[in-house]
């Protein structure tokens, strides 16, 4: 955010990790019958699907040429601070209605497959009336399936409106997040055996992050909660009653979504509370070991320490006559036996050893 | 989830434990003078009543089957979105108000006899004008004592609609919540028990398996409230004003349920306060036990060591006299009971002996 | 609970704890100028008194007989499902309000003087026009002083209706929890001087079951600000206006028990940390006086042991000559005092003796 | 609360600590051209003040005279279960509305100078038409600075109206929670320095104090907010459009001092850890030093005890043939000197010394 | 706020950070086509801009000269309870709505460069039809970009009321508590780094100053949700449609940095957590150094010892033949080897070492 700091509001500056890859530009455009779809080079060859009753899906892969974003805001008439969050992609999730579009923006998640770190990709949607124009920080998306929709005409997304397009969007997103906490899921059964098994200083680490996963998640996610309610308010004509009740849908998901977050919340929270407990316990198996050693060694040492003494036997006969007794040497060594026993059953009755 | 990623709203993909054993389809129709039950083969048959003024309850053991789900849904006049709810068992307890019919789901709870693990099955419910129709995943269910209620025509239900069956199912499933909270309240009591006996390691473990299990409850059980509540408000016409007081009944059940999950959360997290806090007296009675031996013996052993120097009784009549004297070794021997005496009188007034 | 689950509805099974003793059945009834008190065998005694305008309170002490109740039930206009939630002790505090008469649910606590044991008896009301019947599990109440003010006329309870006489009731019993409360206070202040001398094991017991007292209190009485609230806004006309200045008071009394069970509940967790952290002291403490003799022996034992060694004085006059010098022991004597001291001024410094 | 159990509601019996000092009554009768100030033996001297125009204050120093209470009450019309509220000092602050008279209760609090101690005593003030009446327990108050505005004419205070007057009041109490506040403030400085300093286990106690003072703090506060929200709302003719402004303003400080209460409840929490983690580390320190200590001296105890078996020479010439060689005892000695020091590098790297 | 106890309200009292530096005041005024700009020495020069149809900003850099705060206030017509808040630098932040101004006051805060400290300063504005009048506690701010886009007439700034200004103001304060909370992002993880490091004692101090900062920062910040909550609903006239839409935006901007601060919390109380488990983890180590030199050594040293016993081999054939065999000596040091070695072994499997 530091960069934005004292421009005017409307500025459109980008915010996010800096890319120069250039921007790639697709227009899907459809109705019941009709289906055409290209890739275009200047966003300028879109603006005429802008005025047709077809329902058109201008998707814009890379938010960070200024230029791009500012002429379709000026086509499209999408206010100046919209455009300014759709290029900073430190947004929380949120939706805003205005007059003739609904401005909506979340955070699309991948689990980065060799060191399962989370990332966050930020999706802004712009709804109108007969038009969605959906940006993203890079090409690549989770989006295919309903791309094949369209094109294959399968379901009912190509007799319905924007609206329902919009919907699917955002449906596959919030899908996606299942699969993101099957795998979180994963990993914490994964820290959970660790703990139980061997439990290195290191599991701490790796309960950390999956505690800042879970923390980075709710950010993510538990706003959307007010966004799909807010839809499904239906305080914008541009949303049907049709698919009202399919967005009914996605705020049943986003709530179990949420409701996953909090239990494995619970969940972690409980991990460090297993950790801390083993450490204790090998804590306790240590002293336990070290006690059982002195305790038994030191009575012993303590008897071989007075035989050792140099008490003068000719000084008087009470000094020590044991060391010159016959059987003097096999008694001691008699004793130190039977302490010895005593000890280790003194141990087994505590159920030391 | 992960297998419904992808595809249109209102599939029918069965989500849940794959099963193959053959759906059972089980038709009771009834007024207040007349009874008929039978199991069918085809769901065809179950079509004709309908359009009776008869109550029916059509139960359906087995969702795994979306021919059969698809061609209910088309003759009840269900909406595809609800079909997917129906085959789909992730989905969290809800009701969903429609202008022919209620859809309601939530859980039944099981308590596995071996392991005492706690298994869910959903149960869906459509509530029309006249009919009702049950989903589960399985056949065997706790809806007996409802069904020989209608049989025998005892209490009110051959007198009231579907509404009050819908109603009795509901508040069967509600009141077997208690059963599974009793289990739980009673192996709580045995952990609480097992730690301030012994408190082996496997304790903690027996703590966070039951801390999951209510986690788990909590999650299935909640937002129950907020379905009864919302039954209650009347914001339906299928529920007539009679079957509310009784809702207003399994309301209240729902509250206690809630409550008692509440309170077996607080004691749990208690038990792991206790669990820590014994082991934390055990190390320290390790301590104790340690540091007597050790204050006992090593001052002995170290006067034992000093009468060991050869110091040259030639060389100086000042090198350890006592080892020359008449009484040296038993006055060493009574020095270090002495001490001894000391030490074990220093610890009794410390308590710790 | 167990053994209403499958029951219809309404059913008037008896739940809580089983006894025998017969029931009895006690009639009041006053209007300003008359009183009237008896002791009847048969509950169709007490119906005339139902059309009369005078007030009549019956008391039932004893729940178990169903027939009874459904008698009541019958001739005070009662729905089944109040009836079977009166034979149920297991209820939840709550109100509810009908047509012809509110039904009202609450515990009276006792503690057992005893074990201390916080015991709950259920007593339900249903206040109709000019009546009120209360229902208790056992004979024996904590109402007589109310029982006295009608029959002396004392205060304002004769003069007005049978709303004033059930808020008495209800008055009574929420000021009994203040007794209650104040004998935990005591018990907390006396856990707290229990660890603070001497911390045995068996405290965290003691701690353990302040809070689940609490648990059980709050369970018990949080509910009521809901009921009486509920009273207070006067949904009913039952509820006089004169009453309702009366029930604001009860509010505000059933507040002030709500904020001590919180603040109790705040300082009984605290009473743990103090605990856990007297162990820990304890364990410091224990490990210091190990420490100590250790470190001050353990050197001193060392130069014992080096001059027990045989090295042969005759073989080089580099071994050991100290052996042979003439203040060679009372030196060594001396260096051991000095390292003595050296480790005392060192503790002494650290401040651990 | 024990003594008002069983008693009728409106019985006017003096809850709290019992004082015989005679009750002090004061009048203060201004308007904006007239001030009048007297002490009154007899309450009936008051009563002629009701009925003129000027602003009325009566000050009652001492609220365990029932008839006193009694015959205010009958005079000025106010509902007996007020007056029995005046005469409870366990009130909960609030706020209650009548007709002719707001009643308002709240705790005025002192920090005891010798033990630190914090004092609560109960206001109550009775705001009619043109009079306010305020009830206190003791002699001596925080109100002296608004008499003397009165006296002086000072501010606003002699041209508005007794709600103004009654705010002041009101004012003068919140500001000096701020004063308390501080004084807690200061506390959790000295009692963070005595832990980082020194941490006796009297700390826990002092942290504990701390914890209940903020405990009882929160209690008498936290429901403030309530009430000057409630008398901002302007639900009563008997507050002023312009006094609610001023409302406004001490509606901020209730929430700053609340906001102050929490911060202060977070650092004292802290304050625990803190204890906490330095006891860990002192345990730490102590063990790091009887390791270090046994570590180095046992191998070398060990060495010494090696040459101090008795082996005969004699026998073989492999029997300890150091003991006979020329630098036999300056090798050993060197070889305990290089144990000692591989084990004080070995610390060194382990950052222990 | 010790100070202002027992003062009339409105009475004008600086409270905060005593400074004799001289006010510095200074005025913009402009149109779309006009711009002014001056320093003034009289705050009464200021006084003709209030009437003119430009917009006026005036600036206060310093609140402590009563005379100078009351003039204002009664040029502008400013209420003297504002006034008041003006002058006491611990206001929480908050908004006024006035018929015909609105006051607003928040924190700008500060990182100090050398210390890391957060420091606050107050701002308050008073909003009116045409001006804006700003108080700050010192000269030097973070408006500067605002004044520059003012004199250059970039962005909409110049076109558009004083309300657009004010919510310039406001933005800037907010946009700068991102940099405030990168800055302790990073602190944060300097703190992380070094617990797993090293973690001296005095990380406790650093996670607890940052704790004692987040504080600070919920207490300072959190409020702003309900003042720009407050502005967006547009209760008053002073605040037009145009300038809602950049509200919305600030509203979002002020949750974000809620948002952060709360993720900060939960991250800095998960820090204390890996402290505490760093500092067991290490005491586990100690433990084990000590417990492998005790027990290695131990047996060594009774070994050795009992060779130290002097039995006499003249009194006997038994006592202690081993001393006078011709291997007895390799054959001990043999049986020393190996005990050290089972002992290695021993540690080896439990992974010791």
């Amino acid at each position: 955010m530091k960069d934005s700091v004292g421009l005017p509001p409307g500025s459109l500056i980008h915010i996010g990790t800096k890319t120069s890859s250039p921007i790639q530009i697709h227009v899907i455009d459809y109705t019941k019958d009709h289906f055409e779809e290209k890739s275009v080079q200047n966003i300028t060859e879109c603006f005429p699907f802008r005025d047709t009753e077809s329902i058109t899906w201008i998707t814009i892969d890379g938010i960070h040429d200024a230029g791009l974003i500012d002429s379709i805001g000026k086509h499209f008439g999408v206010h100046p601070i919209v455009l300014e969050d759709i290029m900073n992609t430190s947004q929380r999730p949120k939706m805003e209605i205005f007059d003739t579009y609904i401005y909506l923006v979340f955070k699309m998640l991948y689990r980065n497959e060799s060191n399962h770190d989370i990332q966050a990709e930020q999706v802004s949607i712009i709804l109108g009336k007969n038009f969605v124009i959906s940006f993203q920080e890079d090409p690549g998306d989770i989006f295919d399936p309903i791309r094949q929709r369209i094109r294959t005409g399968k379901g009912r997304i190509r007799t319905m409106g924007a609206d329902y397009l919009a919907y699917s969007l955002f449906d596959a997103v919030v899908d996606n997040y299942f699969i993101i906490l099957e795998d979180i899921g994963e990993a914490i059964e994964l820290v959970e055996d660790q703990i139980l098994g061997n439990s290195e200083p290191e599991t701490v680490r790796a309960i950390q992050t999956l505690k800042s996963d879970m923390i980075f998640l709710r950010k993510s996610i538990w706003p959307l909660r007010e966004v799909v309610n807010c839809l499904m308010r239906g305080d914008s004509k541009l949303i049907s009653k049709a698919t009202g009740i399919y967005l009914r849908d996605v705020y049943d998901h986003t709530f179990q979504v949420i409701d996953t977050i909090e239990t494995y919340r619970d969940m972690i929270s409980g991990l460090f509370d297993i950790y801390m407990s083993s450490v204790s316990n090998k804590l306790n198996e240590v002293m336990k070991i070290l006690t059982i050693f002195t305790t038994i060694f030191i009575p012993l040492t303590f008897v071989a320490g007075v035989y050792g003494m140099n008490f003068n036997s000719d000084a008087s006969p009470l000094n020590m006559p044991e060391l010159r007794w016959y059987f003097g040497y096999p008694m001691i060594l008699t004793i130190m036996l039977l302490i010895t026993l005593v000890m280790i059953w003194y141990f087994k009755r505590k159920k030391w050893i």
